[in-house]
């Protein structure tokens, strides 16, 4: 028989195809992995590639129907179906080729001379002999492709036939991507096939009543009796609440959802997950697992598809999450040629340094100061809290919904203390100075507003509603120091061990709410981002929601975010003998 | 860094290595699959290979032990541990390497410096990257492994970590074999260590009750209500009640088991899976899946260690199962070089023929003749049952049990005919001669034997304990002229596919019961094999349960196994033309 060579781009492979064997054909024998939707019979139009003619022109053709009767050279142009996402503060091109997808296909009808399996049919019919599947399926595969005479939908991840559905019912597949925070979870609602956002819906997260923060949750977990059971039970419950929640407001049924991703830190990973925490609280700060996790809804009790995926990001240590993760896949930390640092504050600053070559990630105990908690007159960044304020000849603030202010959240902290450093209030050392001993001009104009109160100095800001003062205490700047001081000395080590200088830092990617809300001004003021680095800060937005819904549209971004798990490495602050010095330096304005 | 050659056999791969790498180092870091039982301290002496010296010897080392300081040339010795197995009538070297394993592991105790996750900390000290595990697993972990101060057993099939036992317990890990007939249910506990079997259990398939055979079995399962249902938790029950029996008797607890195989044709193969079998009694005979599946025991509700994994061997075709590919593989029908046949017959005849180039099966429907149905005095080879006979100057018969008969089973049959054909009471056409028509000298000693009863003409073969008469009908002979006739068609029709004939054939293996017991000159005189073949006739026992004991001891059996299924080339008989004119020929003795 005579032979031709194909070339194929952009694989760059060459091989060898009999006269007369179709495309098709040629890609199944030599296992390029390629969909057929319809089984090949030229009716679905997917399986369109380029052939590059001599002309230089390209002609398109159906790779089922063209049969190879000289060399070609070959574009398998159907992988670069790409799609634009926008995220808050991420605006991408990605492949749209989802973790979960449908095919539409017809097998050909059983005969006596091809009475090959149900399950071998459908199989050989997609082209793909490497498909696994469940006992589940097979029990009711025959019925299945009965029903609408052998044609079918097969919802399929990357390796595993998970359900097969009567008909064509390609134009319904949903996902949802969650940020399992631990305080808020946020939960997104998307179409797998435009990557459309059909709602977006959160909730708090219903842990809290158990505790507050991740210590704590560690603790009620690992010391009462089902504290795993019931912290595990409460996050399942509220996330199957934002499915039905999500699915309501979008009109469609969670029998829809065929797949979500998870992102979260460490400790709501493990216990979205019922993996025992008690060791992420103690050094050291061991967790149970660091891989991704490619769970079944049923196991997890997830509502939506019963024959649905549940796809955990991966973690990289005890106090760096797959939240961060997800930010490094958003930051494309993996495709860095410029130095970068993306850091995630909340009450641990989790920060990522380095380039697409190499990675290292820390995570530096900043205390509860950024969320508001702790300080007098903290509060979160919710209506009501002062979130930004400037002082000069007069002292400016800005209230979160525009009401009356009623505490002061995070990034408001940060503004009053850099603020208050500018005009003298505060000295070096983090002092807040008695009246009397204030030397600038204008910090002079402010004298009236430091009083003491229960014998701790304080420095009014505004007065609440019914004429209650509000205001920052010296413990509150010690506080913020501490919080500063950790994250500070975090960006030091990760320098050292990367081997660079802060002025080689070439940008700066926060994450978070906190991270999103601060004045990069005020950050640099107080030593919490190094000074050099003010004009290379940008806010990303809610990077880990963003991650796993980048994750959820495309296969390609999940493995991304597999491979940075992988690749980012962990630092442990609390096991480098150079920390507790450069975090005294570091606590210092 | 200086770098060394190491040649490894018997993969025959040359690799780089840095110096004063360990082998252990090497092998990780090329992806070389090789046990570190003790997690490479030296403890266990399991990881030896042998280095070939220049002066031509080998010397043995530990793999983790053993720093590349020159070029070197390995022996990868552990590989080949092998083991001696014994059934009945096979009789092979295997590597004893079961499909579930057990290895000890000592883990490095976390510190801050190593903070590894738990999950990283495993699979990094037994060198295996590619390991997967289940949630449940992770969820257990942290407790198992500091149970017993990270001292551990990991329970493991090729690619997944089944379970973390506390301390050593790699002394006990127990197996089962099984062969689902559609009569009898055999099971063989093997102890996975050693491959010695424990325990030999057997029932009657409790599925009986509900029709004796596969097609009274489907109707029932796809017309009755919960049909389906109710065959499958019958077997399953008789396997857990067979589970139950065996460890008793053995000493051993259902939880010591980890794996179970299971062979059987293809009905008993989907009614254990509760798939629908519907579609294999109507043509085209489409069965749901030929592929191998591994099933949890639990999803399945089998009660071994709930952990642990149901393999079932693959099919051909709706008529010809798991336990032909078992028995393919018993006759290492994939190593031939010599055309051989391998034939069982039960109620339908499944035939094999081919080298390990090419390979074709069929499925001839024999009836039950062969099974002692449908025979006036037929009945199955039990206590009772004329088993042989031969004629001469005198009739000699032997029965089952050395009791008074009761009856005649397939082989006596088989016998019975063979010799009423040599002394001329049965004629070519298969017609009963009247006692006046008998012209041979030693038959006409018989005529008086020759009487009608309810108007068939009838030969009487013995007397029973009461009197009563043991015959054979004229009915009786042209069903099995049917069976036998059925048979040698299938064997005409796959040696035509194959292109070769008779002559060609050098082996005739024989598996099953009827098969180990029927006379080879019987079978041929009778013409249900070749009569050019009858020096060629070998049976091998209960070959499909030998099977599911190889590929449980074994994961290259298994594999071989798989292979065999995918490599055999099913021909449909009811699809050929040529068939009936065959079938039509081959009834004439």
């Amino acid at each position: 028989m005579k032979k031709f060579s194909i070339k194929i781009y952009p694989e760059n492979v060459e091989l060898q195809a009999e006269e007369n064997a179709t495309l098709k054909d040629v890609f199944i024998e030599n296992g390029i992995k390629f969909d057929f939707p319809c089984g090949g019979v030229g009716k679905c139009k997917k399986c369109k590639v380029k052939i590059l003619k001599n002309n230089g022109l390209e002609e398109e053709v159906l790779a089922c129907q063209t049969k190879v009767e000289s060399d070609l050279v070959i574009n398998l142009q159907q992988r670069e179906q790409k799609h634009h996402i926008l995220n808050e503060g991420v605006n991408r091109q990605i492949e749209l080729k989802p973790l979960v997808r449908k095919i539409y296909v017809e097998l050909p009808k059983p005969t006596l001379e091809d009475n090959r399996p149900d399950w071998t049919r459908l199989k050989e019919t997609l082209g793909r002999a490497d498909l696994k599947t469940k006992v589940n399926l097979l029990q009711e595969l025959p019925e299945k492709l009965r029903e609408s005479d052998f044609k079918a939908t097969i919802v399929l991840t990357e390796d595993e036939v998970l359900a097969v559905e009567p008909g064509d019912t390609t134009d319904r597949l949903l996902g949802m991507a969650f940020d399992i925070g631990t305080t808020t979870v946020v939960g997104y609602l998307l179409d797998l096939n435009t990557g459309k956002e059909l709602a977006h819906v959160s909730a708090l997260n219903p842990q809290t009543k158990y505790g507050a923060d991740v210590i704590s949750r560690i603790t009620f977990a690992s010391q009462e009796k089902d504290g795993l059971e019931k912290l595990h039970q409460e996050i399942i419950n509220e996330i199957n609440n934002l499915v039905a929640k999500a699915t309501e407001q979008a009109g469609h049924t969670p029998q829809d959802i065929y797949a979500i991703t998870i992102a979260g830190n460490t400790t709501m990973h493990h216990l979205f997950l019922k993996i025992p925490p008690e060791n992420l609280a103690k050094a050291p700060y061991v967790p149970v697992v660091k891989e991704p996790i490619r769970a079944d809804a049923g196991e997890l009790k997830i509502n939506i598809n019963p024959a649905g995926k549940v796809f955990v990001l991966s973690n990289i240590a005890g106090f760096v999450g797959a939240d961060t993760v997800a930010a490094a896949l958003v930051a494309e930390m993996d495709q860095k040629e410029k130095l970068t640092l993306l850091i995630d504050i909340g009450t641990n600053g989790e920060m990522v340094l380095g380039t697409g070559e190499k990675l290292f990630a820390c995570s530096a105990a900043a205390g509860p100061a950024f969320e508001g908690a702790q300080i007098a007159c903290g509060m979160r960044g919710a209506e009501g809290a002062i979130d930004h304020l400037t002082i000069g000849e007069e002292l400016f603030y800005s209230v979160i919904g525009e009401v009356e202010p009623l505490g002061i959240c995070g990034s408001g902290l940060l503004d009053i203390v850099a603020e208050l450093l500018n005009i003298g209030i505060i000295d070096e050392n983090g002092r807040l100075l008695p009246p009397e001993k204030i030397s600038d001009p204008i910090g002079q104009r402010y004298r009236e507003r430091i009083i003491e109160i229960n014998g701790i100095r304080a420095f009014v800001v505004a007065n609440g509603p019914r004429g209650e003062k509000i205001y920052i205490t010296q413990k509150d700047i010690r506080e913020l120091q501490l919080a500063k001081g950790a994250i500070a000395a975090g960006i030091e080590i990760l320098l050292k061990e990367y081997g660079a200088d802060v002025k080689d830092i070439e940008e700066v990617q926060l994450a978070g709410a906190f991270g999103n809300y601060l004045k990069p001004r005020s950050a640099c003021r107080t030593g919490l981002i190094p000074r050099e680095l003010e004009a290379k800060i940008k806010g990303i937005g809610n990077a880990a929601g963003a991650g796993a819904k980048l994750a959820l549209l495309s296969e390609k971004e999940f493995q991304r975010a597999v491979s940075l798990g992988q690749k980012i490495k962990y630092i442990e602050l609390s096991a480098r003998s150079d920390f507790t010095a450069i975090f005294a330096h570091r606590l210092r304005f």
